[in-house]
């Protein structure tokens, strides 16, 4: 069956995309060229039928089964996801999102190019992440500093910067760009660059430069020095040259 | 279709409900009217067809897509859910409950009116909640205090109360009426009414009366001073009352 | 309709097994003689096409409904998963292994027989669990030391081993047998077998011999001394003659 006689003519799909059994797609969805879409699916679930915000997922993303995408939000190319990813709306993410099995973006949201979401990872609405930001599993970036209240203070985390396992981030704090908070952490107030926070409650403790890879003694930050897997060549090129000796 | 087309007799769905696409319904379910329910849900799940329980959805529920109900539980008018939301057997909930994405409700358990669970909370066996008590996201309430073993001891947490997000609460353990569980707290011992309790383990540092919301320097709680989204009219009218000056 | 008519010859079901509806079920894959598989599930998703690596389910499985299985494991008999499972490829499990809902096994991994993994546990890429281990929920066993990194290092949990509700097992950590992760624990360094770690960061606090049953006041551990509930009648005769006085 033609895509536009399965999903009606207000579905826009683009050539060479792939969609799994049973998925559904509302109106206003548009898919770019080259797309993966899972089965059992849900994309562009509409919230207001006045306002037809729709959904627009980039070039070559591939969403796995059981994941379910609101209308309002937009994704650059490359997307790629785990199973039973929700999405709500009004979510902007850049080029080559990675989102892990059962993250949770509640919408609302900015998301920079290269992020990397890991399982289970919880983006709490008005949250701003940056380039090339890794977040692990079971993290959570909340956004109410007084729940319930209905003032939102949105969590910001800096470019490069790595959120590990299980941390807790409180609403309005900055994690800087380059920093690393460690697993299970409670991040309560501003994280700096490039430095090292830890603990409940979280603590920083020093510069990430002091971290060295346990195989060959080099630095482990930025990370960018040593970890490359996925990203475009031009990209790995370029970190290669930054820190040439 | 009409519904009793699709699902068979013994499921009783009243007037003005939708049900999505590829939805299971099974034997034994009643859904109340003016409810909707979204797609690839399972409802009714039988653990038990020797005796058959039942599963009873008062009116006006909102259930999101790939939710799983079972048999033998009970809910009040309102109910509203997220994605992918997990209900055994056994559950008894009041009014106007709100259940979170992929929380997970183990059953055997009692739930008060106005209970806001928000995403990924697990509530084990054995619990109950009282009415307007709020739990954030990946909270868990457990109930083995030697793991594992056959004696369960369930939590109980107070109306009114609060427990922020990454918080696990040990067995047996009661909060207070009232209470707020910062984020990130293991409670071991009950927690007074109207206390704050924090900290891996947590201790009670103080009274909630002195936590103010930081736009305007009032008390942040009891949080029905402030708090009125999504309440009805008249409730909000009394607390008004209660807090008039 | 005949297994062979709905999923082609590739896949081979052997008798009395029952498939839910809308299931999807990918060439190479195997399931055991009188396995109950729930709806909306997906087996033996293929990540290579060029080498058919299969996924084999052994006899007696309970799979429940929104599960994913990825090609490349292989697992005992009597394997019983809650809802919206997730098992990534190359997951070798022995006998009567059970997953609790939303867990997500990363792959590459080995797990022993009759181990018991409770809802929403993280299993990353790299662990070796033990027989008869206990791993409660919000569990995360982590393996990178650096992240993101290239090196994983695995999480090694001896037999009998139990690890309670919301505790992060940090790369290349070894939870020796029969010991006890408390709780909300960050387990940093070795735990010593029959010992029992808590906090963050993880302290060894002494012998979980000294743990004792609230109502009768024998030892809680080891605990095969009176938890029985689901294994083999000669296996818990075996335990009891151990124990004997």
């Amino acid at each position: 069956m033609r895509h536009e006689d399965r999903f009606g003519p207000d579905v826009k799909i683009e050539d060479d995309v792939t969609i799994g059994e049973y998925t559904i797609i509302h109106p206003g969805t548009r898919i770019g060229r080259g797309s993966r879409i899972g089965a059992f699916c849900e994309l562009g679930v509409v919230t207001d039928s006045a306002t037809q915000k729709g959904l627009r997922i980039g070039p070559n993303a591939l969403i796995r089964s059981h994941s379910v995408f609101y209308e309002g939000s937009t994704f650059g190319p490359n997307l790629r996801t785990g199973h039973r990813v929700t999405v709500r709306e009004n979510t902007i993410a850049g080029d080559t999102l990675q989102i892990g099995t059962l993250s949770d973006i509640q919408g609302h949201c900015k998301i920079g190019d290269h992020v990397r979401l890991h399982s289970n990872v919880h983006i709490g609405q008005a949250a701003t992440i940056g380039d090339f930001v890794f977040i692990f599993p079971y993290v959570v970036l909340t956004n109410d500093a007084a729940p319930p209240s209905d003032r939102l203070e949105g969590v910001t985390i800096g470019r490069y910067a790595v959120v590990a396992t299980m941390s807790t981030i409180l609403p309005g704090v900055t994690v800087g760009e380059g920093a690393l908070v460690g697993a299970m952490t409670l991040v309560r107030e501003n994280v700096s660059a490039d430095t090292i926070c830890v603990g409940v409650p979280g603590k920083m403790i020093g510069a990430t430069s002091r971290i060295t890879l346990k195989h060959n003694g080099q630095p482990a930050y930025p990370w960018r020095r040593h970890f490359h897997r996925g990203y475009p060549e031009s990209m790995v090129a370029e970190w290669k040259r930054e820190f040439a000796e």
